[in-house]
């Protein structure tokens, strides 16, 4: 893990930079075109998202970029959020385009832009329509830790029941991307790589439960997970309290 | 349904069409950005695609185009396919945006325009790179009649084991589609609205044999659609041959 920390910068340097990016935008990246993460964290039982922070009262988003005239697609949301975040190595699914025609516009982004540098009219680059490419993982949050970044300042993990109201469509995007997560979760659970190498049902049953935000039956669960087949049963490893520790299972292809 | 037929058209008329096409295109549409559309049939235990046909020898290609500035994206693949082919009220599914730097190119594109109109150097529209936002439907394809297109002259329904060498990246995206097909079926069945009001569990397995291409025996395959919980099994009808007839079911939420 690569963690770049920047110390703040004044307002004149955020405007000299921005003012840099909108000069040579144009000749950089794809026109009309950006890319969004939603980063979901797990980890003691709990499911969060990671959102960047803007301004002061801060607006949230879901970190996001640009795509390179020169770069594919899937390259170009790998480098943004590793760019953003100092994250690398994460799976990234992109899972839908969102492209309502008043999803941003002018306003919203002079607006947000406002709020970094104060008073401009030099937006060119953001007066254009945007279609957002959006990707999402989930990850063991403590395992990352999202580095400080220039523009979009502070990153913080929000639990999915404490999310603010956030920039553009975000909301609408993070509930998609929710719903995508619910429905692949049978299908990603051992590409998602969240379980240490062997794990008890009860932990299985956490994980879901925090994906879900539901409680399951533990009988019901069990009988699910095991018609997967994709979790192997290990033998009890016996100790003193044998009799009392549960079954660890494994994933069959982790082998 | 609306169907629109057009005659030929001479060759002078294309080139006047394409070069109004091109004079307003980027001012009408979002640039770089395309939809193309998978649009699967499924009819007598078979599954097929719809595939557009372009010059002589022909080259195909899926049905696609581009997305209005004012428009929003999932109004545009609804335009597109309707203006395409003609087909209504068909329900799409966003599934995929293909975005490698290199899915299309100028070469590919001035060969494809050539092989309409004839030589040209008027392909200004054609020389960026297109993000290309993928949508599937499926559908009984004996309820709709593509009707025939003035550029993309003819549409063929193909065996899906029997597909030719596509334009651009459009294989990969047909591969991808059937994958997401495959991938939904089980949630989706319902509304894809594919099957009559009672239907045999026979007639439901035929269905899944055509989208997998593959047999499945038969007791594996009744218990599974059983678990999804969405079909009720209807009381037998009984005639004179009743001990013989199958059972007949119906979509639960149906009613």
């Amino acid at each position: 893990m690569i963690m770049i920390t920047i110390t703040k910068i004044s307002n004149n340097e955020l405007k000299k930079i921005l003012r840099l990016f909108l000069e040579t935008a144009p000749d950089i990246y794809m026109p009309g075109l950006s890319v969004d993460t939603v980063i979901f964290g797990f980890h003691n039982d709990k499911l969060k998202v990671l959102l960047s922070s803007v301004g002061d009262p801060p607006s949230f988003g879901l970190p996001g970029g640009f795509v390179r005239k020169d770069e594919d697609l899937d390259d170009a949301a790998l480098r943004i959020l590793q760019e953003r975040t100092g994250f690398e190595n994460i799976y990234l699914e992109q899972f839908y385009t969102s492209g309502k025609k008043d999803r941003s516009n002018e306003k919203m982004m002079k607006e947000l832009i406002e709020k970094v540098i104060g008073k401009t009219s030099e937006i060119n680059w953001f007066r254009q329509r945007f279609v957002s490419v959006c990707y999402y993982a989930l990850i063991d949050d403590t395992k990352v830790k999202p580095s400080a970044e220039i523009i979009f300042g502070e990153f913080k993990w929000f639990d999915i029941n404490r999310v603010p109201k956030l920039i553009f469509d975000h909301n609408f995007i993070l509930k998609k991307a929710l719903a995508t997560l619910r429905y692949d979760l049978n299908e990603k659970l051992v590409g998602f790589n969240l379980m240490s190498e062997t794990f008890t049902m009860n932990e299985l049953q956490k994980l879901y439960e925090a994906v879900y935000q539901e409680k399951f039956i533990r009988t019901n669960f069990q009988r699910k997970m095991l018609s997967l087949g994709v979790l192997e049963r290990l033998e009890k490893h016996y100790n003193g309290k044998a009799h009392k520790a549960p079954y660890l299972y494994r994933f069959v292809n982790a082998k």
